[in-house]
């Protein structure tokens, strides 16, 4: 055991992780050795011209697939995915054991994998498990460690060499039979490919399965030829209503409003609220009603943006129509809109998550990057931002870009109520830490705004207001315990059930099996 | 000494190429072994977000460039560059030597190259030496052999880690201060950068070089940021008169107009000639005129194609906007209209080089090609085509794409008149093999038209006509010796001073200095 850059005791070995844990010593501190991975030179000499083939199982067969290998899938399908579930019920009917799964995240429908767990044909999850398959881990239903990455430092596994992927398979929209693939159109669409792009280029085999084959060369391509090996066409590969929402709403509860409000009025007041700014939101309400606050706000002083980044919605569509941003860079398409958008407007760019969030490459979309603001299941006195954990300890969300935006990010602003329900969103430690306290700048609530002390640059551009009401992070500590009394503590075994790596590959935090009630 | 699949005597080792040469032993002979090349990883924790440096040769120093390295640059600027010279006067005054370059190819414009061959600070060339540097190459002026790589065998060299690129100076017609890059735009706007981007994927260090720096992001991002480090700003990156053309033009020459319709007439009637056909031609009087008789006939017929490919004039971008191709696939841009048709038509697609024609990645654009129409300086009994070497023996062209897609294309013409002013084109032995007779399936002539015997079921299918006599190639030999009478054979010393790999990596010739006259 030995203590991180953020207070956390992690064993210098955790058993299916790693021998030689890398401990978390601060968000700029490890620093890249040795080379990137390459993989097998092949050659298409004798490649027919089809690369197509009639089933999962035979592409499973072609690709070499066995027992103990590692598979690798996308989550652009989100809770709408089939691929994952069908590949994994075609290995088991195939007898293939003890893989390990890489999927950039499991969402709801992935609740099927748990028989596939139970039964030993899944060993491991490397990947955000986000709803059953968290809960599952979380009670001690897997017998090794999930491995949860940020968006960017998934890309910097895989490259650098941490994960070696034999085969990836890649939901594909359309595809043709030479394996050109796109998100753009099909009855599954999905806008960017943003996540699927490493593993097309560094999986020793990619498999493409898609709901839309269409005539060679495929429009729009987003992975090429060059990296594809086998297509596989079946019925679907989604439900479209679980893929892309119709549209995406702001919030209307006051409350929440009030937040986002808080939110936009730090943004304006900041010294990035100028010509060209750059922003980053969710697509959650408090998110995106900020995000409307900070428009109207353009709107009136003039100010027109340079890129819109991240998950793309329909509002930040609306914006680039409008002139208020030059540019979307797109990693992954929220709502039908984005969709539509990206097929058709070249100034709506598909990203990859390398190009959007790799803190090991030569400079990731995330490094010019103004304004974001992010959620927060919990929030802690040092700053430190928990998005994995909910407050019976259960890992059911992924850490999605959050690490790498609240880094790159000139001011990170974190917006959570104080409380939810009875439980203090404010604490005095998160019981999980996702994202370190030195790369968030401000935490808003509904009772006001605290400025990270680091940055008493901010707090010196900062004029407080009525609008902008600022307080001390200890004081929305103290408001919470207040209003919500002393919380229990979360009842744990030791056992590690979970991994959560910093985007650099050290090891942020673990979380442990929780008590059943 | 051990004699190749096209009968040359090639020696075991070539000093300043390799000790170990792989010989030549067929056009899918060559296994690949091992993995693609992985550079270093690296962070960009502490990179400032503004990669720009004042000029080149702060640069340089950044790079870490020193003498005995090797150095890349792409030709899509051809005769208009000033990068390769501008780079390299600066390499010499900073006494940097015995550098390698690694560039696409050179031009005329390169001969300002000389000195700095002549005073060591360039050792060796790997690339297409077109013109002057090639003449001196040829009669003895350089130390070490210039090593020939088709448009697909240099990526496949780079990424199987055959030539190690440490810095790459990519001349950028558009680049914003972080490094994301684009041709389509700009007073030097070149359209693709398709050369360019193995180097960008690969090097270990990247320095762009631009006259058009623009607000961040740049439009159309072609090689994103993420691949390069460093900006460099001058005045003049080329001249626009060398870089495109302003208009591309058919022959009006009878007899090359009789060629070309003897070219089309075989597409024509051959099995590949029917809705979707996809076909690559040359930007040379012939191949367009023969570009535009296939088209005639597709109007004529309703027959639709699927894409064209290769280096794009504005012929093909007509026949895009004529819905006679679905996309066009464009990893160079010859004309002011292919660069204007990339920047605004997303079925104009920019592809790399590697995408474009490496045989070691998993399907290359080439082998989807139904027809090719590609030129000769000779061509022989065998059907194997010389396209670098002139009749006095020197060295003066490139092998661009020949070998690709000659492979790659279900049916390759080769159009050449019989003689070229009292030399013949059609001989019993070339003097120099770019690419093997297995894979050229006819000769095209203005006295008739040769189809290789390795292609029986091609002769089945085509009925002669008065469009279209058919001839054997000893046909041709005969009746080109016969007009020319005998030539005395080329006289050259023993000494190698140029090696022309196969696209797999195998060496298929080697070029010996000639004799001065």
């Amino acid at each position: 055991m030995a203590v991180n850059a953020v207070g956390r005791d992690i064993p210098s070995s955790i058993p299916g992780y790693k021998d030689d844990v890398v401990l978390f010593r601060g968000a700029t501190k490890r620093l890249p050795k040795g080379n990137r991975y390459g993989k097998k030179n092949r050659t298409t000499f004798f490649t027919k011209t089809d690369k197509t083939l009639p089933n999962i199982k035979a592409a499973i067969r072609e690709s070499g697939l066995q027992s103990g290998m590692t598979i690798s899938f996308h989550h652009h399908l989100r809770n709408g995915d089939y691929v994952v579930n069908m590949v994994l019920d075609a290995c088991a009917e195939m007898g293939i054991k003890d893989l390990v799964i890489f999927p950039t995240a499991l969402f709801g429908v992935h609740k099927h994998l748990t028989k596939h767990i139970q039964k030993g044909v899944i060993r491991q999850i490397q990947g955000s498990v986000n709803g059953p398959i968290g809960q599952l881990a979380s009670e001690g239903g897997m017998e090794l460690p999930v491995v949860l990455r940020s968006h960017g430092g998934r890309p910097r596994a895989v490259i650098s060499g941490d994960v070696k992927i034999d085969v990836a398979f890649i939901a594909a929209p359309t595809a043709d039979k030479y394996g050109n693939l796109t998100g753009a159109y099909g009855q599954s669409a999905c806008g960017s490919l943003g996540y699927a792009h490493t593993d097309a280029d560094y999986a020793e085999c990619v498999v493409a399965i898609t709901d839309n084959l269409v005539e060679y060369p495929a429009p729009y391509i987003q992975i090429p030829q060059t990296q594809v090996d086998y297509v596989v066409q079946v019925d679907k590969i989604g439900d479209p209503a679980g893929i892309v929402s119709g549209t995406t709403r702001v919030t209307r509860d006051p409350m929440r409003l009030l937040i986002a409000r808080y939110a936009a009025k730090l943004t304006e007041s900041s010294p990035y609220f100028k010509e060209g700014i750059s922003f980053q939101t969710g697509a959650g309400g408090i998110s995106l009603a900020a995000a409307a606050y900070v428009r109207d706000a353009m709107r009136k002083k003039g100010i027109k943006g340079s890129f819109g980044l991240g998950g793309i919605t329909s509002f930040f569509v609306d914006m680039l129509e409008e002139g208020l941003f030059r540019q979307l860079m797109d990693v992954q398409s929220f709502d039908l809109a984005a969709v539509e958008s990206i097929s058709r407007n070249a100034a709506h760019v598909e990203i990859s998550a390398d190009w959007y969030a790799n803190p090991w490459n030569a400079g990731c979309m995330v490094n010019m990057l103004d304004t974001v603001v992010l959620g927060a299941t919990e929030v802690d006195r040092d700053f430190n931002v928990n998005v994995n954990t909910e407050s019976d300890g259960a890992l059911l969300h992924g850490i999605g870009g959050h690490q790498d935006t609240a880094s790159g990010a000139k001011l990170t602003i974190i917006t959570t109520p104080l409380l939810r329900g009875r439980i203090p969103s404010v604490v005095d430690s998160v019981y999980t830490v996702t994202t370190p306290g030195e790369v968030v700048d401000a935490v808003v609530t509904e009772f006001g705004v605290a400025i990270n002390p680091r940055r008493q640059d901010l707090m010196d551009a900062i004029k407080p207001s009525k609008d902008l009401p600022l307080v001390t992070i200890d004081e929305l500590v103290e408001k919470a315990k207040k209003l919500a009394g002393d919380m229990a503590p979360i009842e744990h075994t030791d056992r590690i059930i979970g991994v959560i790596e910093y985007r650099d590959g050290s090891v942020i935090d673990v979380v442990r099996q929780i008590k059943k009630k």
